[in-house]
């Protein structure tokens, strides 16, 4: 991540970068329930569509990771918010995946919900969980064996969760 | 429940009786996300669509309850089950929940599922909570405030689970 890397809205001049980061992320078959061969439809359709709020992050010019930010559930539980990431492979380990969850974090609390639930954390994807706590998340839940991982099989899955009365608005 | 309740796939007929039940059962905002004032058209998509098996439950010719079966999520996740149920609440009490909740583990049993997750459980909810616990399920995750219900506010909703490999597959 350089000094440069600018966080806003998505736009469809992004689509065919946030296809190409999506099926580097899914490729692995480590970390989300979609499997390689999802059709491209299906990836941006994830990411991008009517209620979603959808943000990616520039580096120098090139978009390097994405998030989603959307009501985990509609009517009385939608003031719990969900939202999903994804940092291009190539750019793994620069700090792009926290910029991205402060980020989402803001716009969260701005947006009036009340806490932030993330439904689906594979418990093997360390770099994953520990960003989340890092950034205040705690293991509400564990969903024993619930995902199949390409290379060790059915995996533990947790459900983590963050109230967002903590959150500062600064700009 | 009659000697005579039987359980069997809804069908297009039955859709006047299951928006009946949904708009029932989201009236008191007490146990499902859905606002009282939710759309036909969206009750019904809820439990009626591609991939979801729906069943009644029907009672000397009356539609009295209804479940779904689906995979919770998609690919790398699609061996947990999900399902969602609904009573007419002037059937409350006479084992019809029981009944549904027994048909849908075995269906998913036999659909080849490995485990049934459900993911929003209103923890005030005791009927549904006591029927889930008596039929195998655990309590795997609390989400802290994640409802709000229309008499107590905001109250915690629970994950629950089961693996379905103790299911046993009479007829």
């Amino acid at each position: 991540m350089s000094d440069r890397m600018t966080i806003r809205p998505a736009n469809t001049k992004d689509h065919d970068a946030m296809w190409r980061i999506f099926q580097a992320v899914v490729a692995t078959g480590t970390t989300y329930v979609f499997a390689p061969d999802t059709r491209r439809e299906d990836g941006l359709a994830y990411f991008i569509g009517p209620g979603i709020a959808s943000w990616v992050a520039e580096d120098e010019g090139r978009v390097v990771g994405m998030y989603k930010l959307l009501p985990n559930r509609r009517d009385l539980a939608s003031h719990v918010a969900n939202a999903s990431f994804m940092v291009d492979p190539s750019h793994a380990g620069r700090g792009v995946g926290k910029a991205l969850g402060l980020h989402c974090l803001r716009e969260a609390r701005r947006a009036g919900f009340l806490a932030m639930q993330f439904n689906f954390v594979v418990s093997t994807n360390t770099p994953a969980v520990t960003l989340w706590k890092k950034l205040g998340f705690q293991i509400v839940g564990t969903l024993p064996k619930a995902f199949r991982h390409s290379e060790r099989g059915l995996v533990d899955v947790y459900v983590m969760y963050r109230f967002l009365d903590d959150i500062e608005l600064e700009t």
